[in-house]
């Protein structure tokens, strides 16, 4: 009956006005699929005042607020993945778009 | 900072190997749409052995392991909403099915 949280925790909290539920159940989708054994649990939390923020453990990996446009998935995998399994290599998402 | 989780937490857990991603986030998006203003977070969390379970605060509201087969979310929203917001009329999904 615990409801302690499972570590390493993600947080999405996201603007429910701006209607990005989807958006955030796509990303919990995407980072669940990539460490589906590296991550505790993603959590969903439903926020106002246009945020989109990605935490892992407390910690902002990305918010929409300080890096203003929105960014694709690959991008928010490798500051995760630097987080919950540094040595972990990503294929072809961390090839340079360059 | 903070990575207290938000109450009431509802937590889906899902057997990865049975591949019930899809199904956990699915289910995590009908109940932030309908209870966007009553639940503090919807927390997806990877496990495994057949586990397929949705739990407020702590509280077992569906199982597989005791309830067999898959419900509706319908069904589940039911459970959710006794819990979390027991004046509100859920509309439609409401209506009995037989």
């Amino acid at each position: 009956m615990s409801q302690e949280p499972h570590s390493p925790r993600l947080e999405i909290e996201y603007c429910t006005r701006c209607r990005w539920l989807p958006r955030a159940t796509w990303m919990a989708q995407e980072l669940l699929t990539t460490f589906e054994a590296e991550l505790g649990e993603v959590a969903l939390v439903p926020s106002a005042g246009g945020v989109f923020e990605v935490r892992v453990d407390g910690e902002v990996v990305w918010s929409r607020k300080s890096d203003a446009a929105f960014t694709d998935a690959a991008d928010i995998k490798r500051l995760v993945r630097d987080r919950v399994a540094p040595d972990r290599p990503l294929g072809h998402s961390e090839r340079s778009t360059d």
